[in-house]
């Protein structure tokens, strides 16, 4: 299929390679154990070594192809401002998650043009599992194993599975956002913490129907929406618009447009986001 | 090593053996996605489902083996209570990760001499994960690799990565007891949350340094103590003293005495738990 700038089919195979090479930085560093205190006494971050060295090698592997693309990364910041076609880039998402061996952690690459995401992919390396969303679709994809992905199609908010990554006031929402987030959660089946981007891959799968998130970067995000849309769900900010991450960040993501919706109202109330 | 009723290598061969029959039954029903409805449109439940096609078969094995040995299973109940060894078994822990989807769910087995865990195994089927722990060490398998654990060695609360299943007072906690867990997690490094058993895998194999959890039975339990302490951790009740299932079921567990001690401290404050 081509598009405005490229042919997705290449797009495509240049992000699962992305996905391949963030692994040999990423796997390696994970669960690195003693290794955290180098020689010198010093203090080793294996999570920010595998960020950074994964970024490197996917800007040099589309600067190879794409020379003219525009780049923006979680580590090394913007290139290439002014292209149609821009790639986002963040290897390691769900950084305490790695820290504490926890394997949900992801790498995202997004591709957008003219700043709409139109090509997403979530890895996670140790499980060896990837979802790949598009315009086309959603596939997941797991050693020999491939499958379309579709939302669970659930409606109900009642029988809703959410999931939220730290649903402490402290943490990431204000006491609003919290009280948004837990009025809805009050109202589904059950939630599950501390998954990052993660989440969005299983709500992609129809393993979970919502999830409420503030506080994400550009980065966090972009990879998110292809994945998600692919799969027949909705993803937006609170208020149903789009995602701004210099608005706080904020992320509804539902199964269907009807609990979307649902979910929507609790949120908001009376509340102004 | 001979132990009072039986050979502990001969136990650890049939608890192996029990943890791959668990796999068969669990990993088949794990993201079933669309099976929920059967064709009747009755609501399918696969994961109590593999919670009992687990217990009933671990159980068929446990009884041709050691016609004699005590039983004590989450589904199925307790048999031969008067038995000096006693197997205790949760085929799903985690049912909630596993109805969303998540691989953090595991299979629980224990054996105890006079109600003394000897021996736990924690096994995450989808991973492909096994530790298994007893008063000689604790091992973590995973495919053809094998390691000895250690739990991280932290003293100092400050560094802590601490993690329990629910923060929330409305799921677990009550009011003093999430002020308890409130306290401790202020004063650490970072907190990781719905990890269910598989928080007790990843302090022993030092990834993380603290968990503490309230509610918990004893099927819930009974497999951590040798899997925490065959790493060198410890695993108590919040006041340092052994677990009760009768008594709130409350565990604290830390990857040294002297963080054990500093958690402690926060935890209880001026409360009686």
């Amino acid at each position: 299929m081509a598009i405005g700038h490229g042919d997705i089919n290449e797009f495509l195979k240049l992000a699962d390679r992305m996905a391949d090479l963030a692994r040999q930085e990423t796997l390696p560093r994970f669960r690195a154990g003693i290794d955290v205190f180098n020689k010198a006494g010093m203090w080793y971050d294996p999570v920010t070594d595998a960020d950074r060295e994964a970024e490197r090698a996917q800007r040099r592997m589309i600067k190879a192809v794409y020379p003219k693309h525009g780049i923006l990364g979680e580590e090394f910041g913007e290139e290439n401002h002014e292209a149609t076609m821009r790639w986002v880039l963040d290897p390691v998402d769900g950084t305490r998650a790695f820290v504490c061996g926890v394997p949900s952690w992801v790498t995202l690459i997004a591709l957008e043009e003219n700043r709409e995401p139109i090509l997403g992919v979530i890895d996670q390396p140790f499980m060896d599992e990837r979802w790949i969303g598009t315009d086309e679709g959603t596939t997941y994809k797991r050693a020999d194993k491939v499958l379309e992905c579709k939302t669970s199609g659930l409606t109900e908010l009642a029988k809703a599975r959410i999931s939220t990554t730290d649903p402490r006031r402290t943490a990431i929402f204000t006491e609003d956002e919290k009280a948004g987030f837990d009025r809805v959660a009050d109202s589904t089946r059950l939630a599950r913490f501390s998954l990052d981007a993660y989440a969005y891959a299983l709500l992609a799968m129809g393993e979970l129907d919502l999830v409420i998130e503030a506080g994400l970067k550009h980065h966090d995000y972009a990879a998110l929406a292809p994945v998600v849309r692919g799969a027949g769900g909705v993803i937006t900010n609170w208020r149903g618009g789009d995602f701004d991450a210099d608005d706080r960040g904020r992320v509804l993501a539902a199964a269907t447009p009807k609990l979307h919706a649902a979910a929507k109202e609790l949120l908001i109330a009376d509340q102004v986001f």
